[in-house]
């Protein structure tokens, strides 16, 4: 596939999410190495606006589970929720006797953003890098407003995404994304592929098994988009709230 | 620090933003490797939404300099642009004969930015493993209109981040990051630390020297996050129609 190898571009390479997790727990030090991991991530103006809760709370690791509609999250291993967070700073320049500045602005909204996300990346890099597994929880965007209250967040806080890890108990296969001419681009943004060019990769989809002791097959890219996923009839409930959560916290006022 | 260390780990704890670059090309086969890297990164139900615009185009090159205002952009190196795209899926779904479905709904949106950022944290961690160094612009957002013309970017898309790569002709200091406990929680979000209890990290960002080389001193943390940055009066200049550039693009039209 590509001609350079090393430690770390293997563990790119390699992802997989992993859905299953053994009841062995994530160590104090694996712990120490991600939250290391997660701050040293490059951070837009040094502004430095994310946090991490770690959730060990039964009641409120099942109320998230609830919203999230899948079974192993905060069932085995860490389930850690990243904050967009310009609440801290917002604070500093309070106690100093200053207004917000332009906290309440989109660009400052997306900056945070950008600081929650890049970090979450990192920890996924470095928990495999440990032998762990790990899922990206969009799914606690099912109902922001409850995962608001479950957290105890305050203003120009925003629980973006959740990351459950744990030590892996299932061995999926490597997912095969597009083709690289589809993705990448020089210069400026050419026409999009047609449903005959994405074929080929159509076929790779559905013969990608997602469970190597699985039977199950998976429908190809192109019918997927097309279907349930992106419908407007089929979001999950609460989700069309998403807007109105981020603006009662406070961000992106003059959006 | 941390009791842990790996290669991989090690690459993400010592990460320091690179400015300067030497006039050394990234290879070819580098490049795929950062291509590939950003392709098996996580994405939010595989549906894949990030696009590459590699810049090659000296005019084009220049033109995103100087909306970046940073001397370095589009110098040394590669000057990639990480784009939000819905416009694939979008594309795919017409061309079957459907609606676009929730692709222009703001919690689409985010997923969008999710999927492009952890694909530029994955490509800057790829980076750093080969020896390259990167800086990553958010510095493009200040006029995303003009990026969109550069890039002749359709509906559905956005250029989010750029990233500078090529290879380190600095070596900065490590930027020391908050203390833990003001980052990491368990179970609820405790109250903001206040200024006093910021001292002594505000102490340790004023004694660390951005370059190795240099003289130059920086503010406490606190002083920065109180001063101009964040100052209502002194937003780049164009960082306010953000909100509109992503509305005029089809994105979040439920915000």
């Amino acid at each position: 596939m590509t001609a350079i190898h090393n430690e770390t571009l293997d563990h790119i390479f390699n992802h997989k999410t992993i859905r299953k997790f053994k009841p062995t727990a994530v160590t104090p030090d694996q712990l120490t190495a991600l939250y290391h991991a997660a701050q040293q991530t490059p951070t837009s103006m040094f502004l430095q606006q994310f946090s991490i809760v770690r959730v060990t709370d039964e009641t409120k690791r099942a109320q998230i589970r609830e919203i999230c509609g899948q079974d192993y999250v905060g069932a085995e291993g860490e389930l850690l929720i990243f904050v967009v967070d310009l609440h801290r700073n917002a604070a500093i320049r309070e106690q100093l006797g200053n207004d917000i500045g332009r906290l309440d602005k989109t660009d400052l909204f997306l900056q945070g953003v950008e600081d929650t996300t890049l970090a979450v990346q990192n920890t996924v890099t470095a928990a495999e890098s440990m032998g762990l597994g790990t899922v990206i929880l969009g799914s606690i965007q099912n109902d922001l407003a409850q995962m608001v209250k479950i957290l105890a967040l305050p203003s120009l806080t925003l629980p973006l995404l959740g990351l459950q890890v744990g030590v892996p108990d299932q061995k999926p296969q490597l997912k095969p994304r597009l083709p690289q001419q589809f993705v990448v681009f020089e210069n400026t943004y050419p026409k999009a592929p047609t449903i005959s060019e994405l074929a080929p990769y159509d076929q790779v989809v559905t013969t990608y098994y997602d469970l190597r002791d699985s039977n199950r097959r998976i429908d190809s890219f192109t019918h997927q988009i097309n279907g349930a996923k992106l419908a407007r009839d089929k979001s999950p409930k609460l989700r069309h709230e998403i807007a109105q959560v981020i603006k009662q916290q406070g961000f992106a006022q003059d959006f």
